[in-house]
């Protein structure tokens, strides 16, 4: 095979080394830029330089952001003294679409795993505590919002615990049936665990 | 929602323009971008760049190339008497991967269709009677490698007439019933066309 373009073999190696692009698709999109006009491509490489460039972590949650501390963080109207730890920057974006949380967030950056050999020094509990003793935010409620799985339980139990020692509330987001499913789809931990935090009605 | 990093939103929004490219699969692709190395996306951004930048037309059979001639134009090698006829410089590539054709091509950049308004002089037909006349390349053989469509046997017809006033054989490759797959799920018209293109055994 005789290759009449090295730009475009290159351009399909670095789109196939993408998450869920393989080479047929990689060809794809490097032929669709193709045909695209200079700009367009141009702005698409430069919306991923400034991706690596002018993204960093909020110094004070822990999330990405453009500016630190990040808009939730400098944003007067969220500081209502309630602080949703979650494990990762996407989940900020996951609940924040739900237009339900006003609060703030703190991003542990990963999970207690002994298996990955995550302790708690390796995530970002100490500046969790931290915002709670400085008086500056006013800290009255801790929702812990992890994962239900094995990790996700034993690091809320973990944050729980110390936290005891603290003026504050700790509360988790309810765990049980997701809306719009059938009780004949659900799987028996979920649906023990919907029973044991059964609510009033 | 709060947006804490325009520029993650404008790398979703950019990547999710690509073809089959969802937001979710943006989303995820901008997430894995954000931890890889600087180096590695700034390598992905250039490629796309030097896309746009380095890729032209080869003046000769018009695939895209770096340079001009492509090297396949320029390959002495290559120059065995036979062109391949395609529509698009893609065909090219597929043609090249099966190491089975060591001849030159000729692309078109499209195919008679008078419904989408494209006629004869629309696409490259000019060039490859140029090349013909030419007695530089020596051309002998035209191979019409075109899709069995409407519009890929309309083509093939025109051409095929145009070339009965050139010294040249023109043959067609060879459409009939795919390697590897069974009778019962050939589709009619491809087993007509299989049973009048047959050849001796």
């Amino acid at each position: 095979m005789q290759i009449t373009s090295e730009a475009l073999e290159r351009a399909i190696e670095e789109l196939a080394k993408l998450p869920g692009t393989g080479r047929k698709s990689a060809q794809r999109i490097a032929i669709h830029l193709l045909k695209q006009t200079d700009e367009r491509v141009y702005t698409l490489a430069d919306a991923l330089v400034k991706l690596k460039k002018s993204v960093m972590r909020c110094s004070v949650c822990g999330t990405i952001t453009d500016t630190d501390p990040c808009t939730i963080c400098s944003n007067p109207k969220r500081n209502n003294g309630t602080i949703c730890v979650v494990e990762e920057f996407q989940d900020v974006y996951i609940i924040e679409k739900t237009n339900e949380f006003r609060g703030r967030y703190h991003v542990l950056g990963g999970i207690i795993s002994p298996l990955e050999n995550i302790g708690p020094d390796d995530i970002r509990v100490k500046e969790l505590l931290q915002r709670i003793t400085d008086s500056e935010e006013g800290v009255q409620e801790v929702i812990l919002a992890l994962n239900p799985d094995a990790e996700g339980e034993a690091t809320s139990y973990y944050i729980n615990k110390l936290l005891l020692n603290y003026d504050v509330t700790v509360t988790r987001i309810a765990y049980g049936i997701p809306m719009g499913t059938e009780l004949e789809y659900i799987d028996e931990a979920t649906l023990s665990r919907a029973f044991a935090s059964r609510t009033s009605f």
